[in-house]
């Protein structure tokens, strides 16, 4: 057993010890919301947003992306679990920002022993989603923080199977403070139409 | 301002009252693992696995997914941020047991007016992944977690972009105890090669 795996079951043990009344929260979130932010290590969001165990739907990416996946969650947290407003939340120091589709490109094929990949390559296509060849993979980088959540809000607002009455948050978590700093223009953007 | 985002703002103002060291917190992972988990409100890794802030990445969608999206976290995870051991964590009572494809469908289509559908419908290919009309979405339903935890373990380990020297491990959290509890098949499929 490796020492990581050794070290979470023993605080997984700690955990169970004082689980209390957890066994009786519901399903869905008691507080109708939902957050997509960053796959980060440096962020608790049940810490920097206040949520406790039932509270609300946590997403997360690498960058806290509006994916097709995340949007995938979204619609299936608000239409199957009851949330009615969402946060998009991105961060300073995000790990992507410091490369471009290009230089993963060109760090996966510089590598291909430990990466392994394949003759045909990976492309970015559900299974079953009728794609054929696509070779196209987006690593959803980042340039600039506050367009990336603009962005990202623009898009979950302009989805098809969104509903306008959910207001969504833009927000930019930042890893010096802790802090969680508005933009506004993504928060306008996801206001209800 | 909703009374959520008020919530959230106070327990955000709390948390950087007392961000202590936090600041000077690295961009990597700082016990090199990524967990891939539901966004179901009553978990929190971080509290079911002993995390602190820069410890590890948290990837979450509904179901905990080895969606195409996860695996490109996953990926970035591993290049450019060094993880080396994998945890895929479903857990007990999911909702995604509570429906099928079929049944989303017929939901969506039943509340056009909520959804806001449109009539060319939404598929789930990546923007510029070369899908054309694709209508097909996967919402990533589950019929049973050990199955679902197999699947995903050996869709990761197969991905012509994740190393074979990347343990995955298979678990199922009990969201009535706490306890995460070994697939030992999907532990199995997920060794180093």
């Amino acid at each position: 057993m490796s020492k990581i795996l050794e070290e979470v079951l023993n605080a997984n043990a700690c955990y169970v010890a004082d689980f209390g009344d957890k066994a009786s929260l519901a399903l869905p979130p008691a507080r109708h919301f939902a957050i997509l932010t960053c796959m980060d290590a440096r962020l608790d969001p049940a810490k920097y947003a206040g949520l406790v165990e039932g509270d609300a739907h946590v997403i997360r990416n690498a960058g806290g992306r509006a994916s097709d996946d995340a949007i995938r969650s979204l619609v299936i947290s608000y239409k199957l679990l009851g949330t009615r407003e969402w946060f998009v939340i991105h961060h300073t120091d995000c790990g992507m920002e410091l490369f471009t589709n290009e230089i993963m490109s060109d760090l996966l094929s510089s590598s291909l022993k430990t990466a392994s990949i394949d003759e045909s390559g990976w492309h970015d296509c559900g299974e079953g989603s009728g794609c054929s060849d696509g070779k196209y993979i987006n690593w959803l980088t980042i340039r600039k923080q506050e367009e990336s959540v603009l962005e990202d809000v623009k898009r979950i607002r302009n989805h098809s199977l969104v509903p306008r009455e959910i207001p969504i948050y833009g927000y930019i978590y930042d890893v010096k403070t802790g802090c969680l700093v508005e933009v506004p223009a993504a928060t306008a953007a996801g206001a209800v139409a």
